[in-house]
This record gives C-alpha cells, sequence and structure tokens, in this order.
C-alpha cells in the first residue's frame, strides 16, 4: 500500500504501534514518558518539572511558496509552528535546534534573512537558537525543535477532554486560509485587511502566554489548530474517545474575512493554520478565563458522551446538522 | 554569494554570528546555555546535570541512495549519527523525536522497515521514540532529534583540546568509506570482508559507552569523525584555537581495506563516516583509556601551540610532511 492512500494519520498510527511495541517499561527514558507519539509534544518528567520537545517541518511546495513569502516570514513562521505546540501544552519553549537542507544554488542573503525572521520570534519568547544542522538538497526543508518545560508539572493533553465540558477558541478562525487564498489567487484588498490576513498566514504569533493561562486555570485539554478546526477538534476526540459539538453561527469569524470571502464558514471550520488554541473546560473554568486571558474566547459547542453520527458533529442555532464538505488537511492524501 | 561559494562552514560561522548577536543575557534560556551552535550537541544547564540536543538530517541523493541501503539500515543509521553525536559530548542519549519528509507514491512498508531499524538501534541505547512528524515531500528528507544528557555535568568539548595533548580515534579508520566506494563501484570482496564493510557503512555503531568513558576518566576535548578525520581534528583545532600534527604511519586502518583499497589512507584521512571517537587527552589519561576501554584505541598525533603551515599537519613517521589531496566532506560546495 502506498502512502497516498493510507493517508497521515493512518501512517501515524502504524508507527505508534510500532514504537508501542518497542517500549520498554525497564528503561529509565521510557518510565519517565508521560506524553508519546500523538499529541502536540512529547513530554516526560525531569526533575520535578516536565519537559516537553516537539519537531515541525516545513517543505517547499507543501508548505511554503517562495513566491508568496519572503524567507524572513518564513524563519518566523518555521518557529511559529513550533512554539504553538508547545502552547498547546501549556508550556514554556526554551531552547530551538534548527535544520536546513538547502540547494547549493540558493542565496546566502536568503539565509541571513530567515535568520532574521527565527531570532526575532525567538527574541520573543526568550527562546535561544542552541544548535541545528546543514545540509545540501534539490529542495529547501527546514525542520525546527523545540525545547521547553511546564514549570507546573501538569500540562495540557489532546486526551483529556471530558463530556459536559465546553469547546472554546481564541482569537479569530480562517484568518490564515483566507491569507493564503488572497496571495494565491492574488485577490485585491484594501491595504490594512491584507495586512492583516498575510499576518495570519505568514507571521502567526503562537499562543504561548495563553497556554500556559489556560493551563494555571484549571484545563486540562488543548490542541493548537494546525490542521482545521474540526480536524483539530477530530483529534482531541480520538484521543480522549468523546465527540464533540459544535455551533456554526458560534464561529469566531473575523470581520474582514466575512466581509470578503463568501466561503468564510469553510475556511473557518477547515482551512487551517489558524495557530490558535483550541480546548475543552467546565463552564465556571470559561468563565474565569474570559477575565484572564488578554485575546478574544469564544465557546464554540461543548464535549459529549453520546453517540453522534461523526466524532464531531456541526449544527446551526436551530440544532440542524450542518454538512461540511472538506475536513482540514492531511498529508500524502491527494 | 551562493550557498555553493560559501560552503557549509562559512555559512556556519554566518549563522552563529546572527544568533551570537541575538543572545540576551538576560534570558534563562540564554544563561543555562552552556554550549551552541558549533559543537556537536547543544548543551544547557537543567538542574543539576546538564541537557543535550543535537539534530541531525539525512537527504536522499546526498546521504543515501536507495539503491545502496535497505531502509531498515537507513533508520538505523538515522538515529546512529544523532547518538554519535551524543557520545563525542560524552552524553547518555534518552529520547529521539522523528521527523519524516516522504513522497506519497512511497510503500507503507518502506517506513515501517525503517522505523523497525530505528527501534532497533534505540533499544540497544535505551532510547525512548517521543514523538515527531511527517510531511509529504518530492523526496525523503529524514531529521532526528536526540535528547539526552550527562550525568557527570561535565562534558566533552571540540574546544577543550590543549597544547602537548596527545590525540587518539577510537576504532578502525576508512572502513565506512570503503563501504561506500564498494557499495557505488560494485567491488566484489568475499563474503566476510563485503559485510563488515557494508556494516561500517550503513549500520554504525555509535560510541555511546565509549564517550561515558572518555569523560570519566578526565578527557576534556573530543568530537565523533563525520566528515573525515582531517576535516574533524581541523574542527577540533579551530575550536581550541591550537593545531595538530599526526602521524599517517599510526592510522588504525582495518586490514580488509588496506588488502583491498590501495588509497586506503585517504580513505581513513578524509573519507569520513566512520563516527568513531577523536579526542585529545594527556599522556596519563590515555594510559588509563587503553585499560578502561573495551574498543582499540590508537594514539595518532599530538596538539602543539607550535605556529605549523596548516591547522592539521600529517607527517611519516621520519617527520617529512604529507599532502593530503582532500581534506573531507562539506555540504553545498561541489
Amino acid at each position: 500500500m502506498k502512502l497516498s492512500e493510507l493517508g497521515e494519520f493512518g501512517l501515524i498510527e502504524v508507527i505508534q504501534g510500532i514504537v508501542e511495541k518497542s517500549r520498554r517499561p525497564q528503561y529509565d527514558s521510557w518510565r519517565r514518558l508521560r506524553v508519546g507519539i500523538g499529541d502536540d509534544a512529547a513530554a516526560w518528567q525531569g526533575g520535578d518539572y516536565a519537559q516537553l520537545a516537539t519537531t515541525d517541518t516545513l517543505v517547499q511546495g507543501t508548505h511554503f511558496d517562495l513566491n508568496l513569502t519572503t524567507w524572513r516570514e518564513l524563519g518566523w513562521k518555521a518557529l511559529a509552528v513550533n512554539l504553538s505546540d508547545i502552547a498547546a501544552m501549556g508550556g514554556i519553549p526554551e531552547y530551538a535546534l534548527l535544520s536546513l537542507s538547502l540547494p547549493g544554488d540558493l542565496e546566502v542573503e536568503a539565509v541571513t534573512d530567515f535568520l532574521q525572521g527565527v531570532v526575532e520570534l525567538a527574541d520573543r519568547f526568550q527562546v535561544a537558537i542552541a544548535g541545528g544542522n546543514l545540509a545540501s538538497a534539490p529542495n529547501v526543508v527546514i525542520t525546527l525543535t523545540v525545547i521547553g518545560c511546564s514549570k507546573d508539572n501538569r500540562i495540557l493533553m489532546r486526551s483529556a477532554a471530558a463530556p459536559g465540558e465546553q469547546i472554546a477558541v481564541t482569537g479569530f478562525l480562517g484568518l490564515s486560509a483566507a491569507g493564503l487564498k488572497m496571495l494565491r489567487e492574488k485577490i485585491n484588498l484594501d491595504a490594512e485587511t491584507a495586512a492583516i490576513l498575510r499576518q495570519a498566514h505568514l507571521r502567526p504569533t503562537p499562543r504561548i502566554n495563553e497556554g500556559q493561562v489556560l493551563l494555571r486555570q484549571g484545563v486540562n485539554a488543548a490542541i493548537d489548530i494546525s490542521d482545521g478546526l474540526i480536524a483539530d477538534l477530530d483529534h482531541i476526540c480520538q484521543a480522549s474517545k468523546v465527540a464533540a459539538r459544535i455551533n456554526i453561527d458560534r464561529l469566531p469569524v473575523h470581520p474582514a474575512v466575512k466581509a470578503s470571502f463568501p466561503d468564510y464558514r469553510e475556511l473557518a471550520l477547515s482551512g487551517g493554520e489558524d495557530y490558535e488554541l483550541l480546548f475543552a473546560a467546565d463552564k465556571a473554568i470559561m468563565e474565569k478565563l474570559k477575565l484572564t486571558l488578554d485575546c478574544p474566547l469564544s465557546v464554540i459547542g461543548e464535549i459529549t458522551g453520546e453517540k453522534l453520527p461523526s466524532r464531531v458533529t456541526v449544527v446551526d442555532s436551530k440544532g440542524n446538522v450542518v454538512a461540511v464538505p472538506k475536513t482540514g488537511w492531511e498529508h500524502f492524501k491527494r
């Protein structure tokens, strides 16, 4: 069978199976491992607190188009997508390793611009660039690894959602996907809107501080939205063995997206790369979060233990089920 | 200027410059960083001991040829080259993250075979596979990150060699390069020799235990040989601001290589990918190591503070300087 038939999530399960079989509880490393394959970041016990590590790759042609992004934006984003995984665990990022596979005919200035983007974001969240690797390759492949910790010793996990909890999301949905659409289709928008959309797609700000607030306020289950709202909510449901119902009329769609993109609901549901935090918590915690978070917080649905037609069901305000054409990004499937 | 003109080591210096400028001593992460860009692994203070992290990438076409390696061997080697970096710091590897960029038309079996190679070596050194990333890409790019520690709190560093110290190397040199040559040029050798060479090139065993012995016995300066003996000794000399003189007649060339490869000296000096440890220490430590190491140890030269014609000078037993045509592998340069 080919990867294109099995798909990314099928392959993750296969890999998880092989790695689980290789688990040796008598080894110190395995014994201390708290979260392995299948969450936003790995977590293990390191002295008094949880150590976190995550790695993410951006492939030319798959994740970015050098005609649509500057190198500096690419550097920012390569770090941002990793920091977002640390945010989704409620963690503090500390060190980054940078592995660059590049063609020899690339200009040195491209790499220095890229680095400027990386160090700009690293500085913002007090991350130290600690090392990396260089290799020649036919096309650009960027892998960043970020290592951090949770001083709290607790961590946010995909697998901790419970029936009865509300589902909420930080910020706005669909901005990044609208930005990609604007860039690809050369859609003309007023300068302010264009800047907001470009920023959302190419310079997303990871919700590091917000993740730590969620953790402190007692949230247990979270994920960052990279594949798309429905796909990532489905990851939470699968890991937590629950189902979810979300109300399409409560999605926080940015006015700029609503005004210029007739398909704004699809962008918000399945566009992906929002790098917002999607999480579940009981109502009392949500009320506290509304007072403590510095960003918009929208309750969009609830976790349920009921048998629903699918793990994630989208309804409108009248309770009618809304069909969703595309659920989100999956590698290898085309 | 293009990367092919600047070369890998020039680009590392440029990146190091940008990252150094971004260093903020007031941040906790930067304050705790002990070894940044430019050594085998990054190291920072984590509670009572040194934390280590390293990342290495294998690119199809640059680092491996799918006609010459099995997927299982490739999995082993992808982890081995990272463990070797931890060995070069005298560290204990603990966790690995696995980032695979793969074409959609690849067979799932290729990936499962690859994983078997990874978990086989991981088990040998009690490393837990903790997470990773999957992405679709036009060709295979494998990045592994290994995180570990040094319980001793000391670490081996490239920058710690001192004049008067002897230079030594574990195991044999040139076996891996001879193996690559045998595979590429389809050289017919007896089965036993062919197996030794294939193993050296495609299933190298990282010197994890040996690195820890070096550290315990008081060695300060080490590197693993990936680029080639001369190139990696040059890295030690540059980082330590010293020069080195090695005796070509003392290189530990394996009898199988000597017997079948007339260019065995060049393979040993510049072939690379030996994944042996190259280190410097005073004579008394070398004597202790000869009694405690389980592998061959060869003293091949000495560190000197003298001004020599180049940082690494190769001489024969009569003291005559030997010209070396090629010094080792460097990415981007062709």
